[in-house]
């Protein structure tokens, strides 16, 4: 690779590194020909992800089966990182829920969430960009 | 709506302002039956949403005309916003393509993006979330 590239590739153990460090993601999902997209509040749970919602488009969404893809990202100075993993959701049945009790599982919003569900990665991918962002520093004179 | 609830419907009016303080997204959207999921620079123009993308599958996924669907997000303090746009994007033709270069349309990764293309909203759906991340402010003693 280019080591001037302002774009690298993460490894495997930085992308679960830098997911273990956020809590908020955006979940992709199919219901017919629609792609829907949400905000989550998501924990890593060895290597799959839970999160937790009512009962709704997301739900269902995910019990079609179908692929989703969930994304995280994060702008840090002048260095962003995002994280894109693609996979399977399901929910989790009555005996594998207190899974989400025993992580750091928090959910923002305080509404009613019955269902565990869990995102296992079928690919994950990960990119860290140098940001040229030259407007952030510079003002121009009056 | 219940005044306590700790989410808030954006009026339209709200969406299109907040879209304007905001610069990186994220799009989704489908090839066959798989759901891609990309972050991605954008402006405002108009009633529409302007990216620059370069050959590859972000541009392939608009290309078919698919429906497609784009997320932006923002945690200020212990509230959140979150804006989802579901439509239809395009390539913009050359004549068009003009339009990217009259309004703040920052590429953050200074890689070649040769391509202009255009989110028209058929939907668009805010919410405002009062969070309760009260980990955030009490540590466990020791």
């Amino acid at each position: 690779m280019d080591d001037d590239s302002p774009v690298r590739e993460l490894t495997l153990d930085e992308c679960w590194d830098f997911l273990a460090t956020q809590e908020l993601g955006r979940l992709a999902f199919r219901l017919t020909d629609d792609v829907h997209l949400v905000p989550v509040n998501y924990a890593v749970d060895g290597r799959t992800l839970l999160f937790r919602t009512a009962p709704g488009t997301k739900l269902v969404g995910v019990e079609l089966g179908g692929s989703v893809a969930f994304e995280v990202d994060e702008v840090d100075g002048e260095t962003a990182r995002s994280v894109v993993i693609r996979g399977r959701a399901r929910r989790l049945e009555e005996p594998d829920e207190y899974r989400a009790d025993n992580i750091a599982l928090h959910v923002w919003v305080d509404t009613p969430k019955y269902f565990v569900v869990e995102l296992a990665p079928d690919e994950i991918t990960g990119r860290e960009f140098s940001l040229h962002r030259p407007w952030r520093r510079i003002r121009p004179a009056d």
